[in-house]
């Protein structure tokens, strides 16, 4: 293991998120938030301090694996949210540290699930930052930081990174360099992010409100700046959010596909195709599910709209779906466990997965038939290399087990089945709202402190998709490098 | 497809079950219950006359490959649970035939989950049978079937039919010959279910009590003759029946390899020594968590029961553990999911498949940091093949999706969540019992026609392991044999 190499990163990870604490910090001023101000501050300066680290202990060799890069990803996802949580905790708006920490895992990790039940003490610059921490957490601080860096401009290094940070059963690259490809990705992203500011301000929206949305969405993250969440808004706004949702659940190598001109690998995209039906059919299936309680034009929106925040993991709440059909509610569940592509800013399962895994379980029974027959799986017309789908298998093994044991350990807590099961599977899914009290009008303030901190480590799981989190428990990882 | 062999083999898996229909039509004559009497008669008649296609319709060659071992297995349970269901319906005891169809399946799936919430209707001659189909389903009719037929005693042809009817990742036999294994096998059953019986005579039941009793355990059934279930009997009887239950939950190779005194191969069995893991654990865990509902020795008591009954999927209640705390309920569930040993008469998705997907996620993991490492999976200190464990991944695949659909339309019935969720797993893993309206002290009475097909289709699938009942749907299965 190269720990000086990944020290090095780790303090380019806290460079940058100090870096994008300033904006949080002149908020504040400029609203006159002075204790916000100064939390801000002084979390800025504690992040720089740390990061001095850098320059005491320099890295001798620049090797980079894929267990650096596993290890990376998740030491720079729980720094961050143990460091992003200290404002909350200075300012006083969230006084309990694991509750901030909470509300702070959830925002990196685009979940959404808030413990806030009283929206009047979270301040402006405070909003501001819980609803970037969606944005940052959506492409990933790692990705930002290799738009950056240039620590590994030829080798392949850097691909391990990457790789460690970006969902999806395989990440392939936009073009042949990690640092093109890391550009490109966040030069889309933050163009469509301004794309929909445009839109939001042009519907009438504020600044504060437009922001704090578009960057919720973008990073399918969820948190709103009022309990009414997007129940309140107009339907214009609905539309909007609705489909900005579901356009950042598209795998971004798409849109590159798109300024590519590259239509007809698009149209052979099978996860796209399938993202796109999912669509389509759950949101017929509940517009008639819900057609008594609203007509069709509102229904429509609803559901639409429901269908978009659940699906692509976001977890926007436009109508209070605890009081919907049991059908729809049951639908939005299933919603919940797909989630949205691979090489989108949703979170999730992800469609590729579960296609990979169909695919497989079609390609087991027809050898069950014929056990002779050599075959494997394909997607989009390529062959499905068998690590892939071995590796797909194994993550949902280890996806079963992590949401037995967890609804396990929620069930200490005076909570029913069904709101135990929707919470766990809406923190790791990476979604925000489940049913019943952790419901759109709900908030996950009534758990304990142990569920908390089990509930933010299924988030990391989900956002960083299992394996780089448990590789920190396998004995030898922690070795020395071999060479 | 050997169409004619297969249709050769149904006529006398039909002739069996005419054959074992006899005693229950005694038992009605006995107490002079002679509408119940005449229905079994006539259904004696129908299945006598259908069995005739043989006569008519005779194998031209003998060959039988695994698809037409899955393919019988599939039509002869089908055909089982609909001909069985037939008394219930000409007896009036159960009028509507879905319910009926219900019930029986349940039965031969050894599921115990009943539509029953009016015992005093049913009549003794229907009791036995109910009972009956529990004990015959446990081991399974083709096994029956293959320990008296001699259709293909020296070729390998005739374990395609063991395969496509045992439970379990893996199914070896006992002894060389398949007809030697099947003969064994019943006769260990046989063995054990008496000792039972004797075991409940000398605790003061009556002949119907302990005969129902005994049958409902062997096969890890759980349907019971009166509305208590278990509650009402004595400490005697409830650790009598706690303990065979978990006895029949163990792979019955390790009976025969105790009488072959092979002690060194029992203790380094796995799952073996998992199982009793399981039961150590569970039990301790609820006894802590009801301990103040009961006190100690009753908490365990109902403790070990519960776990008992559950873990091997029988679902007899000893108390109403809807009542009890929310970890314990959530413990149970978890222990549905789990199920018996492989090899045993119990159901779920077996012991020995989560730990060949356990070891399977060790090894993925240990994999994506060294790469180039080759390794496998090792059960026993024996390599599991590669087949085996691709194959057990795709089962958790089909597994997940046969309860996601499932549940998705259970959702249309007036049901919550909880019940939904627990019904569905409850049949699917031939539980029983589920949570809520479903628990022990509840029916499936309420749930619409279309779930009551759904759940029974659900029952088939966990009791003949899913890739049977899927094949029939793969096109070119019906295709005629190549050679």
């Amino acid at each position: 293991m190269n720990y000086r190499m990944i020290c090095r990163l780790l303090c380019a990870v806290l460079r940058i998120v100090a870096a994008f604490m300033v904006p949080a910090a002149l908020i504040s001023l400029y609203y006159h938030e002075m204790r916000t101000c100064y939390s801000f501050l002084i979390t800025i300066g504690l992040m720089l301090l740390l990061s001095c680290f850098s320059l005491i202990w320099k890295p001798k060799k620049k090797t980079f694996y894929a267990r650096e890069g596993f290890v990376l990803a998740s030491l720079s996802w729980v720094m961050m949210s143990v460091l992003g949580a200290l404002p909350f905790v200075f300012s006083g708006t969230i006084p309990h540290f694991v509750d901030a920490l909470f509300e702070t895992t959830s925002g990196f990790t685009t979940t959404g699930a808030s413990i806030v039940t009283d929206f009047s003490q979270l301040t402006h610059g405070i909003l501001y930052w819980r609803s970037f921490t969606h944005w940052l957490g959506g492409m990933g601080v790692l990705v930002f930081l290799l738009s950056l860096e240039s620590f590994a401009s030829g080798a392949g290094d850097s691909i391990h990174i990457m790789r460690a940070e970006s969902p999806g059963p395989q990440v392939n690259k936009l073009v042949p360099h990690t640092i093109g490809s890391a550009r490109i990705l966040y030069g889309m992203y933050i163009g469509m992010t301004l794309v929909m500011l445009v839109l939001l301000l042009l519907g009438g929206e504020n600044w504060e409100q437009a922001i704090t949305t578009a960057m919720g969405t973008a990073g399918t993250g969820g948190f709103a700046i009022s309990p009414e969440s997007m129940a309140d808004k107009s339907p214009y706004i609905q539309w909007v959010v609705g489909i900005f949702m579901m356009l950042f659940g598209v795998n971004f190598g798409i849109y590159y596909l798109m300024l590519q001109r590259s239509w007809k690998k698009i149209f052979r995209n099978e996860e796209l195709l399938t993202y796109l039906g999912i669509f389509i059919v759950a949101t017929a299936a509940i517009t008639i599910c819900i057609y008594p309680q609203y007509g069709f034009v509102d229904g429509l929106r609803q559901s639409f709209f429901q269908v978009s925040s659940i699906a692509t993991s976001t977890g926007f709440a436009s109508a209070d779906f605890n009081l919907w059909p049991q059908f729809a509610r049951t639908l939005l569940v299933m919603l919940m466990l797909s989630g949205a592509c691979a090489g989108s800013t949703g979170g999730g399962f992800k469609i590729s997965r579960v296609l990979i895994l169909l695919k497989g379980l079609r390609h087991e029974i027809r050898r069950s038939l014929h056990p002779n027959t050599i075959s494997s799986v394909h997607m989009d017309g390529d062959k499905v290399s068998k690590e892939t789908v071995t590796n797909t298998y194994a993550y949902l093994v280890a996806y079963c087990l992590i949401i037995m044991i967890s609804v396990l350990i929620l069930s200490f807590d005076p909570f029913t089945f069904e709101e135990n099961v929707t919470a766990e599977i809406a923190c790791l899914n990476n979604i925000g709202p489940g049913l019943g009290a952790v419901g759109p009008t709900g908030s996950y303030a009534g758990y304990s402190v142990l569920s908390k901190l089990i509930l933010s480590v299924n988030m990391l799981l989900g956002r960083l998709e299992i394996f780089p989190i448990l590789i920190l428990f396998v004995p030898g990882v922690w070795k020395k490098a071999r060479n």
